[in-house]
């Protein structure tokens, strides 16, 4: 073997006696496992109006979009697209990404120049994280969810154009950021506010437009949106969104949207219309809710430290990285899928399996699913 | 209006002047257009053993992955691509990314460590100089094409690992690195190789394996392969090729493989179809190096300077970006569309149409679409 191979491998020895190992278990179509580790919140991935728009759409239009959105990719099925996020979210203008990681690298980017400074959360996401660092831009991280830190950083910094950059729910522990509260410090000192919204959009606020909503920020100048459209919405991509001004200066500038080919057209057409079933989906919001909070409770009756989830994210603390992955494996053994969150994925030390509810699984195996988790966490 | 959007207003303003706007402009499904624009090479993004896997796919799976691969988005499509991919392109293992942008990144990130010296091909696409940004790994640029200032830049760091980080055809120019004597200088320095094949896998080399497999490099230890899934595959994604412990460091710890959604199913399956298409198409790869030799002979008649095109990238050099953005649009107006590509999306100052050939196009409309270029390049 090649030395850099070895290197390799022994780095992969080190995390093998961790209990760190992560690989790869590919599901089958015909899978009937409960699904309680993807972010499909409102069951939509599979609906079969979804399927169906994504359908006709591949039919139209081939499957790739064939080249960059500024040279062949875009199509009535991205602007389509487009109108209806900015319009479901209150906005000038949205922008799609081909993922979330690129519509956040790209929105960081956008949003620094020279001097800024950034003030990221400590439990930000990767793609937040590696959005700072590809700015180039002075980053401060500040402690998590704590407005008062992010005055103290952005008061350090005076005359500075700045940007504080944020999650909504956070992915792993599923609480919610203070978003009013640090919109309110944003602004005190002339700052913006970057909000990534993946885990919240569909399943939070009026209609579901997402947390920057819920929390009355909706087309504030000073505020701009990103999210996933992978989780509550089903498909794949990303979306960057606010004043019609920045999403041109994206649209110009954009490193991550100029130089990416375009989302598949039949991905956007899908995303379209479970957009229009997220938008009007308060039974769905309704059932996702009381579903959490029934997790939360069993889970906690069983003795489990549990999260206090704002959203459909629920984290189970686990002793240690080795329990955490043999719970995991024993749900999956008995059908149902948990996510297994270990560090370096996890915002602390601590590992945790991640339950993501999803009203769209039916409501008994639900149940017998929050059965099989206490019986596989001892 | 906000201050930072007055701001980029002014920017927006500055760019205009200087005839580099840049607009979105989407297609309709039942588009008519000649595509001389987008990177379909051989025509597969709308063949209907593409679209027919693909919409089994979504049948079978839904629209969207509904995680990341490591939690709930890996699927029997995945892999079935993945290992076809290995295959292919002769190596132990690939690993299927949701853009090639992000495989960039995340390969870039994987082959480096603290002291690594990265020399990077003055010429090389956004996503690659994003990837050796984003490493935090020290950057040599070397001049385009130009083994000796390699093995200079190796040189002159001796003892420290290196990667030499190229493109095989380059995107704008469509010209082919010196893949062999790149490999040969970074052995003799014990540094790696990585190539992003994007614009050579389905074109180039044995079986359209691509231009690392026309090099002769097929399986060398020292080399890593990267491309898109969206060009001559017809779909969307990216992949990292090479041996099975750099794969397995990949998914075990690289960010923008591990926190990111993954690539649709039903893409996944559309594309392992183009790949058996692809694979089997040496008599599209004839058609497309026929129609390229006659798009050179043609437009060079014509007065017009053009490139020597290695693959099915044809660079035709406009007198500035008015005359681009013009001779562009004519083209548009006159159903034949062609790349227009200005600073700062090109490597040097000069602005030019890129004609990228597809195999797939009717032949008559292919030469009526030379025509067309001819009578819109005055």
């Amino acid at each position: 073997m090649a030395d850099w191979l070895a290197a390799l491998h022994r780095r992969a020895e080190l995390r093998a006696k961790a209990g760190l190992t992560r690989r790869l278990r590919p599901r089958a179509a015909g899978d009937v496992v409960v699904d309680l580790a993807g972010n499909d919140y409102l069951g939509l991935a599979a609906h079969p109006e979804v399927t169906a728009a994504a359908g006709r759409a591949l039919a139209a239009y081939g499957l790739g979009a064939t080249g960059s959105r500024l040279v062949r990719g875009s199509t009535d099925a991205h602007h389509g697209l487009e109108a209806a996020l900015a319009d479901w979210l209150g906005v000038d203008g949205s922008l799609v990404f081909s993922s979330g990681y690129l519509a956040n690298l790209g929105a960081i980017r956008a949003l620094t120049q020279p001097r800024t400074l950034l003030v990221s959360d400590a439990h930000n996401h990767a793609s937040l994280i590696d959005g700072c660092r590809i700015s180039g831009a002075e980053t401060v991280v500040t402690p998590h969810a704590d407005p008062a830190a992010v005055a103290a950083a952005l008061a350090a910094a005076p005359g500075r154009p700045a940007v504080v950059v944020t999650e909504s729910v956070f992915s792993v522990d599923g609480d919610l950021a203070p978003l009013a509260e640090l919109h309110a410090v944003a602004r005190r000192h002339g700052a913006l506010l970057l909000v990534d919204d993946a885990h919240a959009l569909g399943v939070l606020g009026p209609a579901g437009a997402g947390g920057v909503a819920a929390a009355g920020l909706t087309g504030e100048p000073d505020v701009v949106v990103t999210a996933t459209l992978s989780k509550a919405l089903g498909g794949a991509g990303g979306v960057v969104a606010g004043p019609a001004e920045f999403v041109r200066h994206l649209v110009e500038t954009g490193r991550t949207f100029i130089f990416d080919t375009a989302l598949p057209p039949a991905v956007a057409a899908g995303v379209r219309a479970a957009l229009d079933l997220a938008r009007a989906g308060d039974d769905l919001r309704a059932e996702l809710a009381e579903r959490t909070a029934l997790a939360v409770r069993r889970l906690r009756a069983a003795g489990l430290e549990v999260s206090a989830p704002d959203a459909a994210v629920v984290s189970v603390t686990a002793p240690g990285p080795e329990a955490a992955t043999a719970w995991a494996a024993d749900c999956a053994d008995r059908g149902v899928a948990v996510g297994c969150f270990r560090p370096p994925s996890t915002p602390d030390s601590r590992s945790r399996l991640r339950v993501t509810v999803n009203a769209g699984v039916a409501r008994a195996d639900f149940g017998r699913a929050l059965d099989v988790i206490v019986e596989c966490t001892p």
